[in-house]
């Protein structure tokens, strides 16, 4: 069916050619395209919740980059709002919540999975709208946060250096901190199948903050819940980018996901160390390397790709940064597609 | 000389009877004697600037806390200050440098080495205002920042999430980047002598941004300065604290430090793994433990302490969150205190 199926293989661990490359926010500034398209509406979140446009923009990158996947244009703060806790994004700050949760009847009056996922019709309109308009020509990937990084932002309110309020609740309401997390981890699966009726061709799961946890608390809390996800997921393959969580990374794998991201701070040689060689991996080129010359961007991704070897998809250790210029990208997205192992 | 020299017979490595135990941040908002103080002075950087005050600031947790060591209350702000880009402390938001380094020029006007240290007098009278009151009490620490950590904010002009504007100029700058890191590493040594001179007993140099780069770049530009300044530095110990910088242990731990401070990211069977169990190591309770009841603050503790054995400093992974209990502080302390090898 797909005239580029690379990425699906390489989940399937089959023998290819080359690894696949897609980056990390790949739908957004760095694109003149998407900056058109967003100077057109009102705010980053008319953007999302607008299947025709969200759809134009997630299929941009595959048009002007040639990148072996797209991802579907969205917020991970989709979840929390159709769970009952609406977000704005203020521009030059990020995402804010003008209400959080504060204690146990907070957690109680939270709507939770299938019956939030439903709300966010949305996004399944602007991935049926993107699977018509890419005609097959690459896989679709949808997305969620993971239950401990939208606990976070369900709790601090906007973005944080410490994560201290969302982290003091897993010490001081232990109990009211599993709930939440367990109906987070309701929703996530129940919008994952949907985005997977609608669909997507492969999933992925980011646990942005799990950096600011210990080895113990990412241990009991939280690898319970994306082994849940995991297992709940058998219909497409799961990609799981813990950022930060190299202290977690055997446990991840023990989970079997079909991949496991990789961010910047993990040397390559550890985490082939760490996982073997047949685990897919992904990533994890440092985003500020494309700050570099195009030419000096292809030597680094060079080194990565060697480093790697097979069961490898290229892509950054975190979202590409709206300042990049597209030379850059290019170079680092060409160096992959002219690679051969 | 010293009553109490626990910390500094545990970073000669002699046998001794229990870990010693500072915090920190202790001088700092937990205190409400420390609040005080803070109220009566205009800003922080009057407290700072203020000898007499950060004298009485600095003793107060010795008091309150029976804390092992005393650290100089004062910020690392200071050295961008002294070579020219004075800092601002915006309630609630943090530093804010209205002048950052823009290119070439901006660095090479930069007053630097003993020049820029020789301006921080207020610092070193606090220092003596300081071992006058604790009266030999404990051992007093002084600290710089690192070379890279100073440079993120001479460079952003404040705090950031990826400190991609001060990655940027390494990759885009690296000439300049380097003269900067050397003109910073060259102030540091000064100022940590200088401090030295005026009475320090320990210093600590932290790095606390190291944790955004990766091992390649840690490697080439900032192990040799931290190498540089442990070189430098031979008349008291030196503990480096290269936050998230968990992928340069070895190499920190080649430069021969007295002692390596962790984060609690850092599982304390892959520290010992990797530093061996005659590295002294600092840390790493997460500051987030101490959210929880003292009891469990208790059992958090001795299990760490059991975790790392003899060659131990204890102290939290970061500096204690401003919105700690003195209630958990205090059995934090008390149980490294109550605690025998």
């Amino acid at each position: 069916m797909l005239q580029n199926d690379l990425l699906l293989r390489t989940l399937r661990k089959e023998k290819v050619e080359r690894p696949p490359v897609w980056l990390m926010r790949q739908a957004g500034r760095i694109l003149p395209q998407y900056r058109e398209v967003r100077a057109s509406v009102d705010g980053f979140i008319s953007l999302v919740t607008n299947p025709k446009l969200a759809a134009e923009v997630t299929i941009q990158p595959v048009d002007e980059l040639n990148v072996d996947a797209a991802i579907i244009f969205s917020d991970i703060l989709v979840i929390p709002e159709a769970m009952g806790l609406p977000y704005e994004m203020i521009p030059g700050k990020g995402p804010f919540f003008p209400k959080t949760i504060q204690g146990a009847s907070d957690v109680a009056d939270l709507v939770y999975g299938d019956e939030a996922a439903q709300r966010l019709g949305y996004v399944f309109e602007a991935i049926k709208e993107t699977k018509k308009g890419l005609q097959n020509r690459v896989p679709l990937i949808g997305f969620s946060g993971a239950p401990w990084t939208l606990m976070s932002y369900m709790l601090e309110g906007q973005g944080s250096k410490t994560f201290s309020k969302a982290k003091a609740f897993l010490y001081r309401h232990p109990v009211e901190a599993e709930m939440l997390l367990d109906k987070l981890t309701e929703t996530i699966i129940a919008y994952l199948k949907l985005k997977i009726a609608a669909g997507v061709d492969v999933v992925q799961v980011f646990d942005s903050w799990s950096g600011v946890l210990d080895q113990d608390i990412y241990r009991k809390y939280m690898i319970p819940r994306l082994r849940q996800i995991k297992e709940a997921i058998t219909e497409v393959p799961v990609i799981f980018f813990s950022k930060g969580a190299w202290f977690a990374l055997e446990e991840l794998a023990a989970i079997n996901p079909d991949a496991i991201g990789l961010d910047w701070n993990i040397p390559i040689d550890v985490a082939r160390q760490k996982l073997g060689h047949d685990q897919v991996v992904q990533g994890n080129l440092d985003p500020c390397k494309l700050y570099a010359t195009p030419e000096e961007v292809k030597n680094y991704t060079l080194k990565m790709l060697e480093g790697f070897g097979p069961n490898h998809i290229a892509n950054l250790g975190h979202g590409v940064y709206p300042d990049t210029q597209l030379d850059t990208v290019k170079s680092f997205v060409n160096t992959v597609k002219g690679y051969k192992y």
